[in-house]
């Protein structure tokens, strides 16, 4: 056994996240590494905790990066929150509505399902009626930005109507966080996750959470302790929170350092300029696919700018086009998940892929290989209409 | 609110981990992220296994890093292999065994704790007592290296007790693994947990986990799914395991670049010539210590060379030789955890930590800051003592 040094090959990531990295975030991953109690890194996680409340659009003191994926940021949401038989209303209309209902279960919840076809956004009047029905229901949980489908869910009015059911509300936002309007407080959504590899552009591996005090009430009135030890919310608060620090676990001192560096820059461009900026790419995006006949699969009103699920041409084998991207274009774009594997593809345009290179890019690899695949195409007609609309 | 990078201090980290990272290891982590699910990428997990396979010295299929910090790994094992209502045996001779003890609560199991003052190693015929005493406990945990008092228990013996008993054994090398000798196969360990920070010098945030039949077994017999979505093996070994890889979570990239550079260090330096050179620098930094007439808390004989817990000498402030180590000389080292806090300091020599400058230059900080702190000492003694040892 002899390995050597591994020497990535550099991609552009146009998938559905990790999104291509920003050489500052690449650097700051680099920088040398101090102790998880140094005086020096707790300032730079309270400076953490003040950015993303920002992202977040919130005062929630409850706001940190768990120190694991958002897949663990979303177990961490259901872990502390769902007590032993504790109803919760779980809307599913994609892969990760249907990962919250797994998690409900394993918390010892009983889930009640709200199903939705895949690719649509959750219907509030469904909720509405299934609280109704359900009048005992302690919880409701629905991913506002579906990262398998693209589709966003009305999380305002989906939150409006949990609370009229005095029910606390546990909320995906993994793909909307930095990418599109997202308003914990104005909102007011409860429990809500995300990730840093999505529209932050960080690598993947760190998870922000907030939590309203509706939800921090709800996890201090349980009777029984939760049953993560690691993401018990009342250590990592031990450890994160204001006034003396307690050891926990060690945090992931570097990858919080590329958060940190993220966030630097999402507050440099400004929120609102970033949503702009992953929806004026998405446009362009979709005037380029448009003039290749290609065809969006979520309807034009619940379509999010930066997850672009695209319907896989009659004839075009899925793994040969993007196995044939990657190998010769250096270009990542998601596969269809679940139900709608072989259906569709995705194609993120998250955070630091949001750009013009990428788009123009993009199009071009797809109307080479699509043509070569299925018919001859126009091409440089896709590259022109994108121009038409950034310029 | 404005916030700027953050440009972390450059440290001398002696603690308790993280350790000093070498340069390969913190370049490898700022490289371009690509895909989880990217065939480069996957050949890069492929070589990571084999490595960590190495380090553990077992043929294991089961072998893998957690993404997630080293309390993730812990948790990993108690989460899957206890079932509600197994009785556990726990052995506490410190910090960490009290957090198996937890661990084992939270996972709906029955701790029944053998208990050995801190500082002392676990002994074999109180554990080989305890499971006469309880013939149907069906697991065994202990610390194989006590971070919290740098004490080694006889893993290979309290193992075979174990065994004896048909119970399945959980152990925690979190601070072993890479910087004294363990020997998974040789020694029958069955699941076995670890951290990146420690003798591998890597950044903290991942957690290498082993099993062994035995323990996989035990797995897949449960009669209840996992509580842990996020930790359960059977999903995590989908994506990590051989033959076609399914998403089950987006692997922190970054920080598993890291882990395999500091793996391909491991190998190139040899894993024995690694335990020897943990075991020289620990002995240079003993004769420094006992030329200015410091105690360890540990005997000789259960004494880690990569963690050296010191007794605070009489008149000293803890909090005040640690804080002028790290202001002065941007150094440091560790303080007591739980019953030891304000009695012992802990200096770590893992990984790249454990070399000559780090010993010469921790004695020549100590050196002067307690000779301020306490009495006048004979200057550069230690340091003659420590290289008298090394040459």
């Amino acid at each position: 056994m002899s390995f050597e040094s591994f020497q990535p090959p550099v991609r552009t990531l146009m998938g559905p996240g990790p999104s291509d990295i920003h050489p500052r975030v690449l650097a700051a991953m680099g920088r040398p590494t101090i102790g998880h109690l140094d005086p020096a890194f707790i300032r730079m996680m309270e400076e953490t905790k003040a950015m993303l409340q920002y992202a977040f659009q919130t005062q929630n003191a409850f706001t940190l990066p768990i120190s694991a994926p958002a897949s663990a940021g979303m177990e961490t949401c259901f872990v502390n929150l769902v007590e032993p038989g504790d109803k919760v209303i779980v809307c599913v209309n994609g892969v990760f509505g249907l990962r919250m209902k797994e998690n409900v279960e394993r918390s010892s919840g009983v889930p009640i399902v709200v199903e939705t076809p895949w690719g649509e956004a959750v219907d509030p009047n469904q909720v509405e009626e299934t609280f109704k029905k359900n009048p005992d229901a302690k919880m409701l949980a629905f991913v506002h930005a579906e990262t398998s489908t693209g589709a966003e869910s009305d999380a305002r009015t989906l939150v409006s109507v949990a609370h009229k059911h005095d029910a606390v509300t546990i909320v995906d936002a993994v793909t909307s966080l930095g990418g599109s309007p997202l308003k914990v407080d104005e909102w007011q959504l409860d429990a809500v996750y995300s990730g840093s590899q999505k529209c932050l552009s960080c690598t993947p591996g760190l998870s922000p959470v907030t939590m309203s005090e509706r939800a921090v009430e709800k996890i201090k009135r349980r009777k029984n302790k939760v049953p993560s030890w690691f993401l018990d919310l009342n250590l990592v608060m031990g450890y994160w929170g204001s006034g003396k620090r307690a050891y926990h676990h060690t945090a992931p001192i570097n990858p919080l350092y590329g958060l940190h560096e993220a966030l630097v820059m999402l507050q440099e461009e400004g929120l609102e300029n970033s949503w702009a900026r992953h929806r004026k790419h998405h446009l362009a995006l979709r005037a380029g696919l448009d003039a290749m006949g290609l065809q969006f699969y979520v309807k034009e009103a619940h379509r999010l700018p930066q997850l672009n699920a695209i319907v896989i041409p009659n004839g075009v084998d899925d793994a040969e086009l993007r196995s044939r991207l990657l190998n010769e274009y250096n270009l990542e774009i998601g596969a269809g998940l679940g139900a709608l594997a072989g259906k569709i593809v995705r194609i993120g345009l998250m955070g630091y892929s949001a750009n013009v290179k990428n788009v123009l890019y993009c199009l071009a690899a797809l109307e080479e290989v699509l043509g070569e695949m299925r018919m001859p195409v126009d091409k440089g007609a896709a590259e022109r209409a994108a121009h038409k609309v950034m310029s």
